[in-house]
């Protein structure tokens, strides 16, 4: 079958974005492998510029535009990594971006992309859809459309967290038996599969999404795309997608191994214990494989495990409250 | 002059602690460096087991123990980082360790070192000396005394620190120009002023100490051991140190750049600084190097400036508690 990316495609984005990004550490702790009885190891994307993976993809896509293209710069919907990805990468590139958020995102994420030199157009949630807003930008000022994970150059990108990954493991001489990527669009999680299908065969790939949004993992085992129920909410919200996307969810449902789930107490927990074992500040979206992992979801026991923790992009205010929020749980939950 | 360490003994415990102690990464941001205008490299031993430096001396010291020291077990006085690393290591070379802290210790810190198989011993501080309760442990059960910052041993393990990130620094074509180094015992800064001096003559190392308990700065001006008035209070609890030890003092006189200092208020902001940009969970006592160079008292402008981020070791209440009271500050400084 063929993806519309290959292991090369990640190669040539690597070259690429070297001296770029940000060529995170993968964290791993003796004393919380030994309480695990395996080896845990994370892709700490949270300390990639902008807080997030998402500048891999955006700035690729954008390194690869005509310079009548750079010129009228880009746009996108996000109200949140990506758009502070695609804001970034115009910055750098001598490039504009228009990053259309609903009027009522909060101010906070609005301000975030106006610092990094974005233009924020706001639409109204109850008359237009983003995708409508998008188009008549790109109608009205020829502006590129920078999507967060469908084109392949965004993917390509993507996949070079994962071959970094791989690089960093066999550095240490492990071979990685299996690696839980937080799912949204499925991008990171397709690329990520591309990566290890070629370079890693033995390496299982699973999409980690919240329960409640596990749109993904029930498509994988119907073998075609179904999406969650209207009306629900996730602490998750970077990963909070209807529907796996028509050009990702192919290259998964060929690659991955399955998907695993978390609830919103999991991750909250996840988050604790990232705070206190790694020290790492981490969004709710970003630790659900660690969350699926902790939570006995993802096997670990004498095999070498690794997630991606794709972001921390979460105000000290909020951040604080679901490590409240958890702690008040695990006390409920402990039996002295 | 004859120090009792030298960059041999660094380069011995090396080799020890290799594959004991986690190789921290060193963090660089080159959004926070455009910001900056030089380069900023943090070493992150808050990533490091127990979440601090302390591991790397305690274990060094201790695996260097007689098979009848091992079995007899160890002895020290601490509430925090230092109790943590012996705790740790004891239990790992399959020794015992007894940590005396004050009776009115949070029984937090108390726990922490429980769950490590550490034995709490107790003391009323308004009837006995630390030292006067860890000498008795020693004479009474023929415990080994493990101090914090004053055996050769305990100093090359702390000095593998500033090995590693002079390695890394190289690793990426970076000469040093500074390094900041949180001081309180004096025992870290002794060490990479060790390392530094022999290893990158051209690299100055500064303390870096709280305002209110610049004891070394202050030594280092007068050229002896001066100490701090009695009644003072900072947020940098893990180096609120009464005067400089006689061990680290004359290493630190003869090798030293300088000191630097910062309020608690520029504390609580790098704290901030470290959270927004880097994501990471610090204690205060950790960045007050950076806390120097956001400030500008440690110029950055130009140069590659280094600092370690000593640990971060701190509940999760009081880490939201003084990022609020650092954003507080913030909209009270800032002129909107």
């Amino acid at each position: 079958m063929a993806h519309p990316i290959a292991l090369a495609d990640m190669r040539a984005a690597a070259k690429g974005l070297d001296g770029i990004v940000i060529r995170t550490p993968m964290l791993e702790n003796p004393d919380v492998n030994a309480m695990l009885g395996g080896r845990l190891l994370l892709k700490a994307e949270n300390l990639q510029r902008t807080g997030a993976f998402k500048i891999r993809g955006a700035y690729w896509r954008m390194l690869k535009m005509s310079a009548e293209e750079r010129e009228r710069g880009v746009v996108t919907y996000s109200s949140g990594n990506h758009a502070l990805g695609v804001a970034r990468a115009a910055q750098v590139l001598g490039s504009s971006a228009v990053i259309v958020m609903p009027s009522d995102a909060p101010e906070a994420k609005k301000a975030a992309s106006r610092a990094l030199g974005a233009e924020i157009m706001a639409f109204d949630r109850d008359s237009e859809s983003s995708d409508a807003v998008v188009e008549r930008i790109e109608r009205e000022t020829g502006r590129l459309v920078v999507g967060p994970s469908t084109h392949p150059l965004v993917l390509a990108g993507a996949g070079t967290t994962a071959l970094e990954l791989l690089e960093q493991a066999r550095d240490v001489h492990v071979e990685l038996d299996a690696v839980l990527v937080p799912c949204g669009g499925g991008g990171l999680t397709a690329a990520t599969a591309v990566v290890m299908a070629n370079a890693s065969p033995a390496t299982q790939v699973f999409a980690a999404e919240p329960d409640l949004f596990d749109d993904t993992r029930r498509s994988l085992i119907a073998g075609e795309r179904v999406g969650n129920p209207a009306g629900r909410r996730t602490i998750c919200d970077a990963i909070m997608t209807p529907i796996p996307n028509a050009v990702t969810f192919p290259i998964n449902h060929a690659l991955l191994a399955g998907g695993v789930t978390a609830t919103d107490a999991e991750v909250r927990a996840a988050m604790h214990f990232a705070y206190e074992h790694f020290k790492l500040v981490t969004e709710p979206g970003a630790v659900v494989g660690l969350a699926a992992i902790l939570s006995g979801r993802a096997p670990i026991k004498g095999r070498a495990v690794a997630t991606v923790i794709t972001g921390g992009n979460i105000d000290p205010a909020r951040f604080a409250d679901l490590l409240r929020t958890s702690e008040i749980n695990q006390q409920q939950d402990s039996p002295t």
